[in-house]
């Protein structure tokens, strides 16, 4: 039998693990024109969050009673499509199911050669792109300036920094925990850290990491800890806005200062983005962190957790922030 | 003797004519190198209200006991600078003065064949400018898009929407009262228009003048108006952020719904701007708006107030809405 993880019901708030039912089904097989795959790694992303509304995101919601998914590296057990030969791996946003049929449609082909398999979820997926994207398309980085992100410890934030350092900006991480922050100016190369969980004034303590203020601000996390770096963007800052961790449990429309009155007397900029906005831009991107990535300018960081049954743990957990770099769960 | 307006006091909150005080002084007599001036067009702006307060904006403040400044046309009474003329006019940032030397800086000459002297501080002076550039060079309006304009009825707002006409928008204004909603849906050839003095659902009635969404939207209020216009906006809009005319006198940071969520869902952006950001683009703008003048497709607004002793309660009536178009005072 197969197992499977389906939307048992939408969460009100903060989610939880009742929120998904494990269910078993008639292991699939594939027809003329289809393949069976073998999830093998399964990212969970705070963007699922928002899936799991019943309103319009840029992403459509997930229906009730019918498989979560997400971006996922399967193997090829069986095939019937030609390009497509036992034993591949591909990535592609699939079900949460073990094993599942597809006919091909959305599946990238992985270079076996490249080692790692997470990679492709991390630094050279979704995740790698969301980061590179950002901030080169939206924020337009020049060496020298200075680089605030949010979530700074998590997938996207642990390559925005290292991008920025290799594009030669000073890079401040902001971080859930003194671990977080060690391994930002340790192993990660920032410039400085801030635990905002065990700091008061967070104004101050980005003033005082920017002493030349700030010149992109890449967000992953909005709420109080934006307002604080808001505070102290200087004339003409750019402002990607990647996530809202911080917001997506929330019941109500958040509440907070304004931020036009501050876009407008520093003619800065604030864009929202997706990265699927940038279709045209991967093949060079995806170049580029994989060569980042062979130099060891690029490190890749994560949380690997094992077996099937804990993907909703996973995804949960990382509300808690008890991630490092990109949160994957591997499958045997 | 010569009357001047100096600052007398930063106001709290809403200013009022308290804040102003009249002074005489000496005649000014040119030196070497400089010109008198005799002012004929005093520009009053809300931006004016920035510069009242003692904090850092896109522009220094006023000093206390030093004379109030703004965009001012002025003809040459007396020269000592070669390239100015006795009788010219020329335009520039200067003080409240009847009359006043200059050494020339800044100043801009206008050609007298061009008929109406005020034109240069509205339609092709900063007023234009900003309206054209803020259009063109952040929210580029593509035909068939969706443009919302608020405080459209004013200075900039008025222009702004005429632009969008004429660059193929459909074209809704935001504006305080139903005259100005009849002016500009007759007069400056809007599509629609909303009076939001008596307008108690704001949401809707953008949502229903606005059946395929906002695309573009032009913002000089701030406020709760702003709040109703993003709640309607596409995916991909554009927010140029001119003026927040709504919140210039609040004590405290306003507060209200979080922007960051809105536009990351719809992969939006935000962009505050001072048209002098753009100070390249000035020369094609100033003909390009000269040329749509002369071609009869934008329509020059104004409100003229007389008397030199009339300045601060114009400059204090822009913040009661009672301007229709570009608010100038018409010096004797």
């Amino acid at each position: 039998m197969n197992k499977v993880i389906l939307l048992n019901k939408r969460p009100v708030g903060k989610p939880g693990p009742d929120d998904f039912i494990f269910v078993t089904e008639e292991m699939p097989v594939p027809a003329a024109g289809e393949i069976l795959l073998k999830a093998k790694y399964v990212s969970v992303d705070p963007y699922i969050r928002g899936r799991m509304n019943d309103s319009k995101s840029y992403v459509p919601p997930f229906k009730l009673n019918h498989p979560v998914e997400s971006a996922v590296v399967a193997e090829v057990i069986e095939t019937h499509i030609e390009g497509f030969a036992k034993g591949d791996f591909v990535s592609g946003n699939l079900a949460w199911k073990q094993y599942q049929v597809s006919a091909g449609k959305g599946l990238n082909k992985i270079d076996k050669k490249a080692g790692n398999l997470s990679l492709y979820l991390g630094l050279v997926g979704m995740t790698g792109l969301t980061a590179y994207i950002g901030l080169t398309e939206i924020a337009h980085p020049k060496p020298g300036e200075t680089l605030v992100v949010s979530g700074a410890a998590g997938a996207v934030g642990s390559v925005v920094g290292q991008i920025g350092k290799i594009l030669g900006c000073r890079v401040v991480g902001i971080a859930g925990s003194d671990e977080k922050v060690a391994l930002l100016t340790s192993k990660l190369h920032f410039d400085a850290a801030v635990n905002y969980k065990t700091t008061a004034d967070m104004y101050t303590a980005i003033k005082n990491t920017c002493p030349a203020g700030v010149d992109v601000y890449f967000d992953n996390v909005g709420g109080e800890i934006s307002n604080a770096v808001l505070a102290n963007i200087n004339k003409h800052a750019r402002l990607p806005v990647c996530g809202q961790i911080s917001m997506y449990n929330e019941t109500k429309p958040p509440v907070g200062p304004l931020v036009q009155p501050i876009l407008l007397t520093k003619s800065a900029k604030m864009q929202g983005f997706i990265v699927s906005d940038f279709y045209d831009k991967f093949p060079y991107a995806v170049k580029q962190l994989e060569s980042w990535f062979k130099e060891g300018k690029l490190i890749n960081t994560e949380t690997v957790i094992e077996g099937f049954e804990n993907i909703p743990q996973a995804f949960l957990d990382l509300f808690e922030g008890k991630n490092e770099g990109k949160m994957v769960v591997k499958i045997y």
